[in-house]
């Protein structure tokens, strides 16, 4: 039998990297396992049969409700047996917008596709139309689309502090260099310097909130320049929506953005994806021609309507936060006086930030270690309503074990 | 009860434009149906239960197996009933690159996406990066994204002859301007012109055949063109692929392109496309940043996994091509000597061209007397493996009907 790692080294003759997604392409060590044969709750079986607890990446973010969740499937399935799609529309279509107007009262119109470059793209084309203004002030992960990426025509370290590091931009229109500017996350004077130094800015783009919450001295200014400038205001939801909120953590900020934007979450792993706006904004999107065949598919539609409705039902983002924030609170105190380790994240989406000089060691240890457990281990937690005090408890043990094996070995 | 049309005013407040995809939007008449309920075959049911046969766009050309298709949607449940989703790859990615491989004896790797327009912009992206030129020379339909849509920057006509009249552009950079510039197909002397004036241009891009086949004198300019520039070819058989060979039009005319696009047709109305190409110009791939969640998500490779089996066993190219062939042949015997017209397309796609001047008009009359017969009229008809000889024939006896009448009606 072939070795995952060797199918995996095999598949990049195949597929430029190995896989069409970065983040799922095994990093840290060579023994994880590489590819699923299936899933269910917070559990996945490898090609080998072999089952691991995800306390993971979850989908990297996209089953808050757990994998292959039977209410979620059920309708898939039925839309499936009526046909997915026809040379008509689906109704589920407009069900689903009604469904995120009603969570967004600030907001009348959407607009769907099927991923979230794609929706940040909309969005980006929607505030360009309506501003009148091609340039974009842009803080936060964004995508791969040439719009975002042109950031890093000036200077490839301009995203950096976004989510990935120098991110690779080769073929990227060059022309498009400072259309795009980046500005600092909690960083006010960064913020204002950009403003300073470029005109004609008519949209500010960003996460409001992904690793650590803005500070109220930076919502100020936000609002203050956003003010001044009568910019657009587009928040990415794509990782933060459903988590902390029904909706987003825009509104934990007292924010009113122009368009919002969702993916991941919002059909528990089916491919979905929505720009949630007002209506004197979204409306330029009948002066621009965005269109797609598979935008019309119905699996989305219905899945993200079948996911809302359990989302309401269970208050997911309460107990996926309650949670987050329990185990937040354990690992910390595992770790405290043994590991320096800042945890950043959102409540139910856990960041472990090691001292930076031993990061990468740490991880793999714990990688190893928590393979033999059948434990799949990343640095980042997403937690989901299927994992239950019980396996976070079970988890911890396993840690503080890990930890302290580390440290003999170690110190 | 609401009826459709009125259903369908309402979506325009909440969606700009009514839904996500503009072939789907209602347009010749006002009473034919908006909305499906469910599909099986080549029948869609109104979601007021009425059974259409679809003679028109079969999904906007996604279904060349038929709707509802037993197999795939099988093929596809299971996959959902083991989670179409997790942290971890799906062996289904790589398996669908072997078997796209296997189609393309001239290609070595594939890229996946979920829509046309993704496809189509990674397709871009990479030939900009291993051209190390932005510039590129457009012909055809390729989507709603910026690098498209910016060849309309010097003037609103550009693509007017491409497939979509007066495409609106608002919100695309200004900037743009000549980095994709448009020339017409099967005209030589607009090629070469494009290439004296405009200095850089490094790709070339085109849909080899959509409408009329190139002429032999075109083919040969454009391979001398790409040969005396050095350019990269990009082939987009998103429309045109599986259709009249199993792979694409492009092995017809004995063109070896660098990339590929296919979409539409690949996973029968599941999304998925893929970017098929020569490994020393798709491993630029790995120089820019191309990534998206969904892209891993696994409904397509599986879906597109049992199209192309049941294709190849089919052969459901070689099916729909004759049928298209007879039904082009009887409905110009039809129309021979009473409606002048001209009828262009592929072979199972048939695109009827009424004389100009009463187009609208007996488009509209088609569309309502073929309501009546609970038959979805089109002037455009793609074909699937659904439709049999005796649907076509059916479909002709009515159509024959239908000129007749309106001939009576209007002469």
């Amino acid at each position: 039998m072939i070795k995952q790692i060797d199918r995996w080294e095999l598949s990049k003759n195949l597929i430029p990297g190995g896989n069409s997604f970065f983040s799922k392409r095994p990093s840290f060590t060579t023994n994880k396992p590489v590819y699923y044969k299936k899933a269910k709750g917070c559990y996945i079986w490898d090609i080998d049969n072999k089952k691991f607890l995800d306390m993971s990446l979850m989908g990297v973010g996209t089953n808050v409700l757990g994998y292959s969740n039977k209410k979620i499937n059920e309708s898939v399935i039925s839309s499936i047996n009526k046909s997915n799609v026809s040379s008509l529309n689906s109704p589920q279509e407009y069900i689903l917008a009604e469904k995120l107007i009603e969570i967004n009262k600030w907001a009348e119109m959407v607009k769907f596709a099927k991923t979230g470059g794609e929706a940040n793209a909309i969005a980006v084309r929607i505030a360009r139309a309506a501003s009148a203004k091609d340039k974009i002030a842009v803080c936060g992960y964004h995508g791969w689309h040439d719009w975002y990426l042109s950031c890093n025509l000036s200077n490839r370290e301009n995203l950096n502090n976004h989510l990935m590091k120098e991110l690779n931009i080769k073929g990227v229109p060059s022309i498009l260099k400072n259309t795009s500017l980046s500005f600092e996350f909690n960083n006010s004077t960064s913020l204002l310097k950009l403003f300073d130094k470029h005109k004609n800015i008519g949209t500010i783009k960003l996460e409001i909130k992904r690793d650590i919450s803005p500070s109220k001295e930076f919502l100020k200014t936000l609002k203050d320049v956003i003010k001044k400038y009568q910019l657009i205001l587009i928040i990415d939801e794509c990782t933060s929506g459903f988590r902390e909120t029904i909706c987003g953590v825009h509104e934990k900020f007292n924010l009113t953005p122009d368009m919002v934007i969702y993916g991941k979450a919002l059909g528990n792993g089916f491919p979905i994806t929505a720009v949630v706006g007002k209506k004197d904004v979204m409306n330029y999107a009948n002066e621009s021609f965005i269109s797609s065949t598979y935008w019309s598919e119905n699996i989305g539609f219905t899945a993200a309507n079948a996911t809302l409705d359990q989302m309401s039902e269970l208050k997911s983002w309460e107990y996926i936060s309650e949670l987050g924030v329990y185990l937040k609170s354990k690992l910390l105190e595992i770790l405290k006086n043994k590991i320096q380790t800042q945890i950043t994240g959102m409540k139910p989406i856990i960041k472990l930030n090691f001292n930076l000089s031993e990061e990468i060691k740490i991880n793999i240890f714990l990688s190893d270690y928590f393979e033999k457990k059948r434990i799949l281990y990343s640095p980042i937690i997403f937690l989901s309503t299927s994992h239950t005090k019980e396996i976070i408890d079970n988890y911890l043990d396993i840690f503080n074990d890990a930890i302290n094996t580390y440290l003999l070995k170690n110190k």
